[in-house]
């Protein structure tokens, strides 16, 4: 890192992050305009950012979705520790357990084992996680009042359930998607019956306009999208882009950029490219053929915008943001490993 | 990080990255027999760790080669820096021409732009890079010459010629993948005819037995192999490994563990596990169909294999060193970002 801040994107080392700030704040007004406050936890899995995650709570957004133990420490750390929900199955609860003074902080729980390591490591507030078609974690629908009968008598608060209905986030055609989001719900909502408690938890970014039984939406990628969400019909345009330079031109067609696997997530396929066609990736380089050769020089900034944000910001330390060249703010991406 | 050292495998907290000792040693003396010394200049961009590159220079191989400047930087300041060569371009060379005075730094140049650059940023020697086939760096072997004569002409020493085939790396038929390596390596022996110096720098793990025509190979995956890499027939085993726990147990026919697309590259394909098949991983999970799922219980520690090495190696902070379920050493990542 350098110490003085980049006044442009020129001057910020690549492979970097950027986040075009006006898409940004269209993204996030988009989204607080169909879920305000309460009815949106956002995943901070997608960005696992704190300032980021500041910026939802002061839109009134005050509860947060994790997928690691490490998110919801940092979250707490960062004093966003007002509900903070481990959105997942883990036995290394004990650091949560130890925090559960300063900050609401439940676990999702599927099994027996699972309820035993949150009770043993101090938790204090469950959710019943139910499995709803995703082949995944979460528990029969049949046995989510049993977990749930079993934790209150072990003293804990269970708060009510969730369920992730991962498997349709991009069915494309809405009445489909509303159709199969409905039907998974519904086991949901019998488990809701059986659990009691007031929250029902689940979907994502692509079902945040289709699920309308769930009492709060688990959606982060909305915030910045990328070229695979890009696809659904949704109110969300890419705010997040990977900045390169270029660092070889061969006139047999091609240019390479210093952006290559290790800053880019591939399991979406390759980021695309408004100029040109994506010919490969290695590990640090990107291969692509232009439309015009002619208009590429070495040294010139490229903007990739990547096929999946969530494992594309993890491989980074910082998101630059940006108003078309100009650089307004670094936030880090302090939320990373486990 | 806990403070204390895990014992066993059991208390590493995972996703965790692991390396069987005994076969590491067993790749390493493999390779030593085949390349010893200066023959091999060993890439570190497949590990980013100073602990491993420091065995290989006690192991003779006291040259290394690197993909990014922050590479170069690191093994200097780890004492590193005998002969280091920064095998691709780069116009972010400063950084290394402030070091020109404390090691003995190569850049590798292909254009006008990238040279200088070297010469702007105080870098004192050069390879330069000949493109040989794989569409990526590299000038045309006609232009050689002509680039190491403005190198001199700089000031600059010319050290030689470096070319990568990386498209043969996993070509199957050893005669086939002979006769398209010796295409490769004719044009850079022509160039560096053109060029002078005494390095020839090229090949890979994939080539290392092959490619007979390069003074020194740029091999770093043989170190710890993965299952892309262990199609080939190579005097190499898989000696990284990823640990996870088994988080969730389904008695449909799943377990899930908590290793995912954030700990594990999927460019080359899923990462591979002797129990059972591979199902599909999202960001924080593998779900797994195990060939007997009665073995399974919740908190089960399973260690997979991955696809490719270099990015999955970048997604973590430690190689955990291990003899079978022993801890007996900790490397740190530290060669990480750019």
């Amino acid at each position: 890192m350098p110490d003085a801040s980049p006044a442009t994107t020129e001057s910020i080392p690549t492979p970097a992050l950027v986040v075009e700030s006006s898409v940004l704040d269209a993204n996030l007004a988009a989204m607080d305009s169909m879920l305000p406050g309460d009815r949106l936890r956002p995943h901070v899995k997608a960005f696992k950012s704190t300032d980021l995650a500041r910026r939802l709570s002061n839109d009134g957004h005050r509860g947060f979705c994790c997928a690691t133990p490490r998110e919801v420490e940092g979250l707490v750390a960062a004093g966003l520790g007002d509900d903070v929900l481990l959105a997942n199955e883990s036995l290394d609860v004990a650091r949560l357990g130890a925090l559960a003074d300063e900050a609401l902080i439940t676990v999702a729980i599927d099994s027996e084992a699972t309820l035993d390591a949150a009770i043993a490591g101090g938790v204090r507030s469950v959710l019943i996680d139910v499995e709803v078609g995703l082949p995944r974690c979460g528990c029969d629908v049949d046995d989510a009042g049993r977990l749930a009968d079993r934790a209150r008598n072990a003293g804990l608060e269970v708060r009510g359930v969730m369920g992730y209905e991962g498997h349709l986030m991009m069915v494309m055609d809405p009445d489909e998607k509303a159709d199969k989001v409905g039907s998974s719900m519904e086991l949901l909502l019998r488990a809701a019956g059986d659990v009691g408690g007031d929250i029902v938890s689940g979907g994502g970014t692509g079902t945040c306009i289709t699920n309308t039984w769930c009492t709060e939406i688990q959606a982060g990628s909305y915030t910045l999208l990328d070229t695979d969400y890009a696809k659904l019909d949704l109110p969300f345009d890419i705010a997040l882009g990977v900045l390169a330079t270029v660092i070889s031109v061969n006139p047999k067609g091609w240019i390479v950029a210093d952006a290559g696997i290790k800053s880019m997530a591939m399991d979406h396929g390759n980021p695309s490219w408004e100029h040109g066609d994506v010919f490969f990736l290695s590990d640090e380089h990107i291969t692509l053929a232009p439309h015009d050769l002619s208009e590429w020089s070495v040294g010139d900034i490229i903007r990739l915008q990547p096929a999946h944000i969530d494992p594309t910001i993890a491989k980074h330390e910082n998101l630059w943001l940006v108003d078309g060249e100009r650089v307004t703010d670094r936030w880090a991406v302090d939320l990373r490993h486990w």
